[in-house]
């Protein structure tokens, strides 16, 4: 109850930072006393938000720290369905394993489960994602699309699409795609997609969409087996950025690919992540699970599966690691 | 820990049903009382198995009631891999739940739910699958085949050519295949299968294959709804069927077909599916979640879809309720 009404407290502030709000004012919008309204304008200065108090004008918010949590994301959201529904996490385990319980427990389409600090964040091919406190956008949103499971793959390319638009909305650095969804700034990743997905004959239950970004991560914050391949937009844009903000703009750009996918079908997704793929037309080497192919990458099928052409072979690659001649 | 013995002594009255065997004996080789015994095959006698007992011979088994709990199953089972892990409930409420637990869990591949009664058995499409005790089949079997998630749809193929074929086997029926995977007598249904799965871009984790197969209810067994719709192995065959015997065959028949499929692929399961469906070259009429269509049906897609030929067009029905004209 407390957590609540500190973050109606929040939202108040958030919504009026422009001028100073008597304590009368955001007690009689917030429906508690002025003492407790006191009590929480602490707390959030213990969270590392700076709010003015000047005597007989108020309170006024002036500096917001990086943080993630709902209220922080809501006051920026302008989707209509993706991430209306939030479940915020200082510390989880894992965002997917929390959003497959929530899922199942018929969660609607668009709920986003996101955490501060992952302590196990799960990567592709049972891999570990590194997941630190304060610094990334560690992230799982829920899709219910009306699509035959052999369609899946669809929406792992989509995800991608939307992600890096929503990247290169806010920082315009120069992400690029790496099959199937990695992308890479500088040849070094910036951001894994893991799409897991629960379903049957006749259609797709339920997908979770898992997303980790290196946002402010400084480079001596990695550790020493990931430094070769991995970045932050901090590292590569000479800044930070506000991941709240980043994460309404990838809810907007996801909803919006989303929606396009359902009313056009994959000819649109697949035009826009052959351009924001370097793949397609390069010599490509790739590891699939029974085998090593070297090849030309011609095309995306109209499964999402690579088309590589090698000799006069063109073989279909449906999982594998990607590596560029 | 009584249940166990009462399992070891049953499993010794069935390797030696020929014979007779001495409390002394049954004693020695279960390693308990003959105290212990006599207890034993008294509950035995309640749970309906009829045991002869004679002075200074000993027991012998002489009619076995027809159970499907594991130790009926495993006497019979020729399999590697299929079965070899059972866990039976007298009364579940779908045999699917608990098996996506279990595979959650770990269960290795060929782990068999089995239930003798399901209080909400599960069917395509959201529907219930009426499981009343005593009289079919509903069981779960877990698979982890290392295929892409887009070809998931062969296991569903797979599943009903497995079906069949064991049904075949057993009583001779004249088992047909209605697309994707129901099986059919005399146009009425005798088993539904439901395949359900979890996976990611790269790999499936897990299949779940549900079976319901009506193998000893009477006619007048089926709740009214389900007169015109549903019949019973017993009802065509005239006769009643083992349940542990007929398990023991889907067992077999199923595995048959999976190794053949890694093995070789798609294309003789498809060859096989197709000789036993009747719905090829027909005029059909498919009602998918979004439209109508009505057409001939022309083959299976290498994606397991059914291609449907409609005036010019070449229609891929994905997800369908299916009537031939």
């Amino acid at each position: 109850m407390g957590q609540v009404l500190r973050h109606e407290v929040l939202s108040v502030l958030l919504e009026n930072s422009a001028n100073f709000l008597s304590g009368e004012e955001i007690s009689k919008r917030v429906g508690v006393s002025r003492a407790a309204i006191w009590k929480h304008i602490k707390e959030l200065r213990n969270e590392g938000y700076e709010i003015e108090a000047k005597p007989r004008k108020g309170y006024r918010l002036i500096y917001r720290p990086d943080r993630v949590a709902t209220e922080e994301i809501q006051n920026e959201l302008s989707t209509k369905l993706f991430g209306q529904q939030i479940r915020y996490e200082p510390v989880a385990k894992s965002t997917q394993i929390l959003a497959h319980q929530w899922a199942r427990a018929g969660a609607p389409e668009g709920s986003l489960v996101i955490a501060d600090e992952q302590q196990a964040g799960k990567g592709r091919l049972g891999r570990v994602w590194y997941s630190p406190p304060k610094t990334g956008i560690w992230m799982s949103l829920i899709l219910r699309p009306p699509i035959p499971i052999q369609q899946a793959s669809h929406l792992t390319l989509l995800a991608s699409v939307g992600v890096s638009s929503a990247i290169i909305n806010q920082t315009n650095l120069p992400i690029k795609i790496k099959w199937p969804n990695d992308l890479l700034l500088q040849g070094k990743k910036i951001c894994g997609i893991l799409t897991e997905l629960r379903g049957d004959q006749d259609k797709i239950e339920y997908i979770v969409l898992g997303m980790g970004i290196n946002v402010n991560q400084q480079s001596d914050h990695f550790p020493s087996e990931l430094k070769e391949v991995a970045t932050s937009l901090a590292v590569q844009g000479k800044q930070s950025y506000s991941r709240a903000s980043l994460i309404a703009e990838v809810m907007k750009e996801l909803e919006y690919y989303y929606l396009l996918y359902l009313e056009q079908g994959f000819e649109p997704i697949r035009n826009r992540w052959e351009s924001l793929s370097d793949l397609i037309g390069k010599k490509i080497t790739a590891k699939t699970p029974q085998a090593k192919v070297v090849g030309v990458a011609e095309s995306l099928s109209s499964d999402g599966s690579l088309m590589v052409r090698s000799g006069k072979e063109l073989i279909t690659i449906y999982s594998a690691d990607i590596d560029k001649e």
